[in-house]
């Protein structure tokens, strides 16, 4: 893998083909200085309130199957949510399901200041760039954010087992929806358990919507994917939804 | 001014408070190695082809007026034009109204990523690291590019004296443009002579849709606007203008 760090992101296989890109904004449940560990113990740090578990492991599997780049996260999302907006109280949550969040209690705008350009700055123009560079080269990128969820939230159990996401423009995750529901026995579901309305398709709208890119968004519930047997099986399957999703989509706006 | 130079970009008062910020992406008709002239004649270089005539001094005037940061290009739209997307035509354009542009004849995919590199990706980054520290510190910045336009066209001339273009969220432009009709006797039209069809809107798409951010493109014919003297007075009344409008706006949404 031809990995560059890069301070607040890592992108691995940056000169992989493509057109798929892959973003991991909720990769690891790291907590580096100088912020640490914002109060909390290690059972939290370790629950998805910190991370999405088996996201990064998935998204690195589909970016092999795929020849796709990734680009992914070198923090917790409690200390800047990278699928957030500077403004938005989610970027820097003071509680997170049934969590609280110490060191986010009370962040003053100078702290927010520091945060936004130390990790969110950096993190999108690095997306950006690389996005950048595949259109100038004439290569259309097509963005996938991957993202896991908790089989249970709030004490409620969740059925669906893949959320497929979209932002202005569905047609990609219409077509990733009607591959996955042909191809996999997943309990499938358009914009569930979360959608634009709840703000979760902040890098889907600014990396992806102004170019007019394809763009979806995968959510796996995450005790489907917790470990690498699991991640790297998951990954043929999606891999070969999104494929198809993509080769369907062509023809259907070539025909249009 | 506490000018910052950042290579391909320009950040004029880079600490006014704002919450305008002004964006001047067509401001200079410079032709820096290593692209240098293109193939051009002293007079085609001079063109409205090359820059946005009078729009620059009409911007700074506007940012001292509203004491608000100027974000500027350093370098002619021949060689790149910062308000278009790597994989637009119109980026590096091979024709420009009556004008062959000779070094852009037959761009390869390697120069046309060496120039989207070197002048658009650090140029809209610059933009969106001004906009996401001003959110962090709990500004809404309100963004407003200002441009020019040739009073003939093709032969044909343009009655429009100041066009007000908007992308995805028309409020701000609607009320610019009430408040122009109001208090100017300018010839003010909406979305002219250009629209979001004719892909003008892309620095608005970029920057401001994605975060929810006011935006308006300003149009001004060139001839309104060809010394310092006509610079200053038409900023002025265009800043009373914008002040005027940004607060009719406020108190409307707030009423609704």
């Amino acid at each position: 893998m031809d990995n560059k760090t890069e301070g607040a992101v890592v992108i691995e296989g940056r000169a992989a083909p493509g057109p798929f890109v892959f973003v991991c904004e909720h990769a690891v449940n790291t907590f580096p200085a100088p912020w640490g560990a914002l109060g909390l113990d290690a059972a939290t740090r370790d629950s998805h309130a910190a991370w999405d578990p088996g996201a990064l492991g998935l998204a690195r599997a589909l970016a092999a199957e795929l020849h796709a780049p990734l680009v992914r996260a070198t923090h917790s999302r409690l200390i800047y949510d990278l699928n957030r907006p500077p403004h938005s109280p989610g970027a820097m949550p003071a509680r997170s399901e049934i969590h609280t969040i110490p060191g986010n209690a009370a962040v003053t705008p100078e702290a927010r200041r520091a945060r936004t350009e130390a990790l969110y700055i950096p993190f999108h123009a690095a997306l950006r760039a690389l996005l950048a560079e595949k259109l100038a080269l004439g290569v259309r990128p097509i963005l996938v954010t991957v993202h896991s969820f908790t089989p249970v939230w709030h004490g409620s159990p969740r059925a669906v087992e893949l959320g497929i996401i979209h932002d202005a423009d569905p047609s990609l995750a219409e077509a990733v929806f009607a591959q996955a529901r042909a191809q996999t026995g997943l309990d499938s579901r358009l914009n569930e358990p979360y959608s634009a309305a709840d703000e979760v398709t902040h890098t889907l709208a600014l990396q992806a919507t102004p170019m007019g890119l394809k763009n979806v968004m995968l959510e796996l519930r995450n005790d489907l994917i917790a470990d690498a047997a699991a991640q790297a099986a998951m990954a043929t399957r999606l891999g070969a939804v999104l494929r198809t999703a993509v080769a369907e989509l062509a023809k259907r706006e070539e025909a249009a």
